[in-house]
């Protein structure tokens, strides 16, 4: 990955080459998945590094909307530097990727700038969820296509249209993904713990974010268990309500079936790809998360 | 500019599209000057709703950056609904533009994106500046040309690309526009009171902003001036300090060679497309402005 942080660096004057290191980064997914798809293409690492970009952007700009105070560990910028220059930083990353964009054929610009208006959106729309408890599943599950899976979606389509390959089944296999990849997330924030996560646990629910399990428990639970949870929302968890909240989600079923779901999607992804070994490994180790 | 306006409005969800009407828009310079010089392309309007889009973003940005409570006498976005829901909604106007912005040649969507990451770049700049006294006349004039002059000379660029006229002529056009634009607004903050403005007056060197005519002042004035003035750097300005500052301002000439620089920026941009009777009124009422 050392050729794709070269060409994210190369995009900067030095004063904002510097906040790059500032933005603990994970396993680079959307990367992983463009140079598995246009393996053979001299750009995927251009792509790439265009596309972490705008990765490193949207995690600006979360970390102060979500008012995330670190990020695996590390403490986010907007607390080390002040949330005026993570907003512009932010800007001045999405700003650039979009330039560098033009660089590419329309079709590709097309399908990541859309991605990124679906990504913006999907934030605010997780914002307007906040305001009050939201059990309706396919309302929360538009919102992580938008916020999560859209830009993973377009990455892959993006790769296919620079590999010449199929565009749609790159673009569902991408989805898929993204979806699955979100899921996941929503469980280990309520089996995992702050070491693990990085972050501090059962944090979605004190957010306001009703995910996934979340949502799913609140249809099997009875009157009072539907009382208790939605007393929950948007409080600080204390270590009863956490052990309270741990075990009705497992002994509901909500979390198994959450990782049933992510499982079924990861499936079907990998169906749709079947034969590459390579994005097969990559569903496979999203899977491996919540074993 | 209807027709601008109903383009804006279908590029969002209903949602999105209710904080346009909250961003009270001024004499929407960009459009009239892409409209000015592709008067004979269809495109022209389409081109300028973009354009518009990503300077309403910036301004949903800016207040907050700036903490401006008031846009010209009405509340801010970040001030009626939230800075969450500004940065987001800013995201969402970016990425949109931006993803319209692919349906142009790609010379066209070069020009504009590089114009958005150098304003975005110009605003951590105007931060950056603000955190202690600059009196480097040079630093800030770049600082200004990135923020406010970058958007216009590529508005008048783009325009030119499309009507296939010249374009480097246009772009320098735009460029000594959109100086004298800001210089003449830097002229309006000490010359004008809160009602004219929209926001309160004398407002630049409380936020730390050492603008044109106040660097100017500083070279001219003596050591206990110069002392006085950076005492008021970043400082509430009370009624006694205010008149000093104006009449020094005035006495000085900093305010008259300020007038004077932006008359003449305005004089060569003219000289670079004589005989558009369109484009020099747009110069003129500039100047009108700090008459």
């Amino acid at each position: 990955m050392n050729e794709i942080d070269n060409i994210i660096s190369g995009f900067f004057e030095p004063t904002i080459r510097e906040y790059i290191g500032k933005i603990p980064v994970g396993k680079r997914l959307r990367s992983r998945l463009i140079c598995a798809i246009a393996k053979n293409s001299d750009r995927r690492f251009f792509l790439s590094a265009i596309v972490e970009t705008i990765h490193l952007a949207s995690l600006l700009h979360d970390d102060i909307i979500d008012d995330a105070k670190t990020r695996r560990g590390a403490p986010s910028v907007f607390v080390t530097d002040g949330a005026k220059k993570a907003i512009l930083v932010g800007d001045i990353f999405y700003a650039s990727a979009f330039a560098k964009l033009t660089e590419f054929e329309s079709a590709i610009a097309e399908v990541i700038g859309k991605a990124v208006a679906k990504l913006a959106y999907g934030e605010f729309l997780d914002v307007k969820l906040s305001e009050s408890f939201n059990a309706d599943r396919e309302r929360y599950e538009n919102m992580i296509y938008l916020k999560t899976a859209a830009l993973i979606e377009a990455s892959c389509e993006a790769a296919a249209i620079l590999a010449n390959k199929d565009r749609e089944s790159f673009r569902n296999f991408g989805r898929l993904l993204g979806v699955a990849f979100q899921t996941i997330d929503d469980v280990l924030d309520i089996t995992h713990n702050e070491t693990e996560l990085g972050k501090p646990s059962l944090n979605d629910l004190s957010e306001g974010k009703v995910t996934l399990p979340l949502i799913d428990f609140y249809y099997a639970a009875d009157k009072n268990n539907q009382k208790k949870l939605i007393s929950l929302f948007g409080k600080t968890i204390t270590k009863s309500d956490a052990d309270w909240l741990r075990s009705v989600l497992e002994q509901s079923g909500s979390i198994a079936r959450s990782r049933q779901y992510a499982k079924e999607l990861l499936d079907d992804a990998k169906s749709l790809v079947a034969g590459d070994d390579e994005l097969s490994s990559v569903a496979d180790a999203l899977i491996r998360r919540i074993k």
